[in-house]
């Protein structure tokens, strides 16, 4: 089959989605974000890209701290609206409650069931976004969320978003067992 | 509910999962990436965390250019796969059938139905990876899983990992519309 050259505007398909938590301006604050990945293990770094005006990206750079919160499919609508307005327009954090651990300027979203509190590690400045980069210094998770001490994806149930078509997404049923069903083909010439 | 501390190791929920393709020692390789995320449209980047001894890497820093391929839940087999072996061991090549566009070291999967062709544009070096930020210089795209030229998720099939558990996941139903469904909260006092 021939393939269709698209340019070069593209989407990772699909996104994580989290709502990142900053105090801007001496307030907490909070904004939906799909662009983030883990980095590196040990230290446990994530990472994050945020527009350059963002009011969470000059939280970010005023306390040198940040949370990432992953909600389930009962937040969806929290998660969308904290997406949808600016955190100098209004006071998101009165749709949700907040809660901290050792850090003073990570607000963390009690509703989302995990939480990460991170440090700034490293900031990469981009055209038009900042790329930053934290260090994991806790882990939070509601007790229903986990089996055997470790977060369960099935009780967590997150979602992804796809655009375009801006869709969120649950998540369907289990296709295969990571560093297993590939073994079928080691070895072997195609 | 009280939170409960689980330390500082993490997992993104859920991850989108990849191949990534390149021209290493001389001959193209390919490997199985979920650290992976868009960072910036304008130029449109891409960044992904490669551990620093892989094969990838070094691939990536002898040429300066890499591919990402997004596979259905038709090629999970084949993703795993080439998530198992280490290029230095094994000539994944064998298994997938390589179309190439204008970059001469961005081998493509052509069995992946969205490949994305990149040239390096900056290095972010990390304790134990690389994370590799690429500018997108052209999406190929199957025209199967196409509506109306753009891409559709529900043509595309992607799968995701999550991990520990280490399971690959199909998307679900759609849960809502992003940007939409959460204006019912705006303005509103919680």
């Amino acid at each position: 089959m021939a393939k269709k050259n698209l340019g070069t505007s593209f989407n990772i398909f699909p996104m994580p989605v989290v709502i990142v938590g900053t105090v801007t301006d001496g307030k907490p604050n909070f904004m939906t974000a799909a662009w983030i990945t883990k980095l590196n293990s040990d230290p446990p770094l994530v990472g994050l890209s945020l527009g350059k005006r963002q009011h969470t990206a000059k939280g970010i750079l005023q306390s040198n701290q940040f949370s990432v919160n992953y909600p389930s499919v009962d937040q969806v609508v929290l998660t969308d609206y904290c997406g949808l307005v600016h955190g100098y327009e209004e006071d998101k954090s009165a749709h949700l409650e907040i809660f901290t651990g050792t850090l003073e300027a990570a607000p963390m979203v009690r509703e989302c069931p995990v939480s990460l509190e991170c440090t700034l590690y490293h900031t990469v400045e981009l055209p038009k976004d900042f790329f930053f980069i934290g260090e994991v210094v806790a882990v939070y998770a509601d007790e229903r969320v986990l089996t055997e001490g470790r977060i369960d994806p099935r009780k967590l149930r997150p979602f992804v978003l796809t655009m375009p078509g801006n869709t969120y997404w649950a998540l369907g049923e289990p296709i295969g067992e990571a560093w297993s069903i590939g073994k079928a083909l080691v070895g072997h010439r195609a």
